[in-house]
């Protein structure tokens, strides 16, 4: 195909939608609009609805010629096979979702690379070498607390067995995932290993997910690099004790120690020019009269690289066993009787390096991009830095990888009201079609 | 009787303190220790076991010769008849607990008025005018979110409408009080109302769940007074955000605001010599990469007299309101980069005045504790004010009441490891009883 062959190639802004908001019947979460599709999903990692989602993808791809295959931790990858053999060039994302998120994180970028299908076989096209699609579980990490969890597996950075033993963090808490891979019937028969599934290189279209590209008016923005990030689970124990009887003094407040952590996280945040943010705290024994005698949170760290990471990480545990001790830090204690100490314990639950794009895809994207917006190409695409994780993080560990980003509104996501237009979404799933067929072509090169 | 007569009685610690661990099994809590009895309780109102505790109640008190009427909040009155007719000398308390509770709170001043129907019985006594022994539902208000809801809708002081309605606030929060009523059978058919079931008094005895009898080296604490207390349920409503892709001045944190307010809380009751304390605080949606949109958590706040507590609120409101709008208070914001304004919304649970005990009946403890410890009463006794609150508070709104507190170890409660010595225990149990018939033989007079 030439470049001209590539650039007739059209996807269906139509299709796309309407397979995007059919799919969203599993697991409709919470409606903030009048419109049919004004609602969010709720559509947590191998549960029933997510089943559904998967069920359709299986069909889908199969009635779109594609051989299907699934490993051990409920990967999906659809094979459509090209001139010759050899491992496919994938293009994919993720159909789980927050327990409250929208229906374009990782939706779209599994409807995108379906709708590359169709466009392929509508066109009759033979690609030099086979065309993949897949979809990743528990891409979230909202219901099993390891984002990206399953391609860190297949990409040899994460043991099956600390992935199978993870157990879910959204109530009831008790499944693990192992259990839930299980209860569908997604524990695939083959092994999780991309030696096992090799892949040529992995695309990945996704909603930007912040405010950069709406800010600079951009149409798609050509993904370089991921920040680096770190999730953690900290508990602190004090002593349960009643609130009427007990003076401050007395207290060893396990809530109001985790409240100073949680604000102290933003100071230290603001002073490295990173991110902290906590997304779960539970806390026991929970009774409106009891001082609570333990609590646990989660801690999401960010920065651009892993230097100013370990600074912060590196100040938090420092800081954190400050005030556990009931000592001050950054007055903290002004004004406020300081109690006895509690006990702070940190758990690592996950570690995700900065990472850099490979330039061969990102010169796909980009030449793609060119094809589809021309001579308007330098202003309506950027270069930019991924703010959230993604598969493409793990996958670029062993082969040429990169993202394509389209403007959300307001830069919300996670949030039921997370929202790109039709529009955006055909563009960005355009891009995505180009850069795969010109990576398949340079490698025939 | 004469006071000699009166001196003469005995209370048996064996059997008050085997009675006691054996109504434990229903509801047994956290082990802390080797010894049988050496675990905390978990028995909230109108559980299972709290129904298995009661049917014991309503069993021992029958045997023991009482009448046993049930109003519809679930309030046991079992009475034994005296000499002539009039309304009964009530002891009691509640058997009820804290989710992780221990085994005295509660327990011991109704077991203690079952020891004194013991007594009477194995005495042969006759007493001027009927004894009572009652068991009020709820008085936790730690599954029920108002603390003493059935002596206060008793003496007329909650509608029992409100009371009934009430959510339990424990997981699964979904039954209502008086939908947990009738699944244990204990809606019973009499109106809740204190000229329905009238008291001629109500003593109570409790373990005093704080530090100062231990720290005066005191066995008896003559109880004059309980300390003003209110109960708030806080909303902070901010937007749920991606934890990764979200610029710290972009947030609208309901957690961190929801952490300042915490801390703040802790300023302002140093401030004006007064107690804060958060017990629960949950969040939605609850996912370790969502900043959460909405954060609940309770309030309750304390202090010796209603002046302070208005003060208090006061402040609260006010402050709370400038750091939901994201702005600084007190240098809460030092260092640390604001975000977008949050709301905050308060809702009033209960309220619970300052209140003074009544002479008669203050004196009738006095004078019983003087009976017991003879000489050494003025070095073994103290007046003094209740941290906490208790179905007394109620009940002295409409009937002459006091209240006997012993020590308990550091202190400790609403912790499974609370704990009183079978000595003091039993000492407790004496002076109640001598206060009970000394008010007996007083109304006589
Ligand atoms: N894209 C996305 O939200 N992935 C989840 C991993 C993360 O928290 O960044
Ligand atoms: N005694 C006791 O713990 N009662 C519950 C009411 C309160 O919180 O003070």
């Amino acid at each position: 195909m030439t470049s001209q062959d590539l650039n007739s190639l059209k996807v269906s802004r139509d299709r796309l939608l309407t397979d995007l908001h059919y799919t969203c019947q599993w697991g409709t979460g919470k409606r903030w609009g009048e419109n049919t599709t004004d609602t969010g999903m709720r559509r947590l990692a191998l549960s029933d609805t997510d089943k559904q989602a998967r069920d359709w993808f299986v069909e889908t791809t199969k009635a779109a010629g594609c051989t299907v295959t699934i490993d051990a931790m409920g990967n999906i990858f659809a094979v459509r096979p090209g001139k010759r053999s050899g491992p496919p060039t994938f293009a994919g994302s993720h159909l789980d979702t927050q327990p409250s998120g929208g229906r374009y994180d990782g939706i779209l970028g599994v409807h995108a690379a379906v709708e590359m299908l169709h466009v392929l076989n509508e066109n009759h096209i033979e690609t030099e070498f086979p065309i993949g699609v897949v979809n990743w579980t528990n891409e979230e990490g909202a219901r099993f607390p390891i984002s990206m969890v399953s391609s860190g597996v297949w990409a040899g950075q994460i043991p099956l067995a600390t992935a199978h033993d993870l157990v879910e963090v959204t109530p009831p808490r008790t499944e693990t995932l192992s259990a839930a891979l299980a209860r569908i019937g997604y524990n695939g028969p083959t092994e999780v290993s991309h030696t096992a599934i090799p892949m040529a290189a992995h695309f990945e279209l996704h909603i930007e997910q912040g405010p950069i590209l709406e800010s600079w008016n951009r149409k798609i923005g050509i993904v370089t690099a991921v920040q680096a990030y770190r999730w953690f689970t900290l508990d602190v124990r004090g002593r349960d004790a009643h609130t009427g009887t007990t003076p401050l003094s007395a207290r060893a407040d396990a809530l109001l120690t985790a409240a100073k952590m949680i604000l102290h996280s933003h100071r230290i945040a603001t002073k490295l020019g990173c991110v902290a943010s906590t997304g779960i705290l539970t806390l026991e024994p929970g009774s409106t009269n009891t001082i609570p005698g333990h609590v646990r949170f989660s801690l999401d760290i960010r920065a651009r690289n892993d230097g100013i990471l370990d600074k912060a990480e590196e100040a938090l545990r420092r800081d954190f066993a400050v005030i556990a001790a009931g000592e001050d830090v950054g007055g903290l204690n002004d004004g406020a009787t300081p109690g006895k100490a509690c006990q702070v314990e940190w758990r690592t639950d996950s570690v995700s390096s900065e990472i850099d794009f490979h330039p061969d895809c990102i010169k796909c994207v980009t030449e793609s991009a060119e094809g589809v917006f021309g001579a308007q190409a330098k202003e309506l695409t950027a270069e930019m830095v991924s703010g959230a994780g993604h598969d493409s993080v793990y996958t670029s560990k062993v082969c040429p990888t990169s993202m394509i980003f389209i403007p959300c509104k307001n830069g919300v996501s996670h949030n039921p009201e997370e929202y790109s237009t039709p529009e955006d979404c055909a563009l960005g799933a355009q891009v995505l079609l180009g850069a795969v067929l010109r990576y398949d072509r340079l490698r025939a090169e």
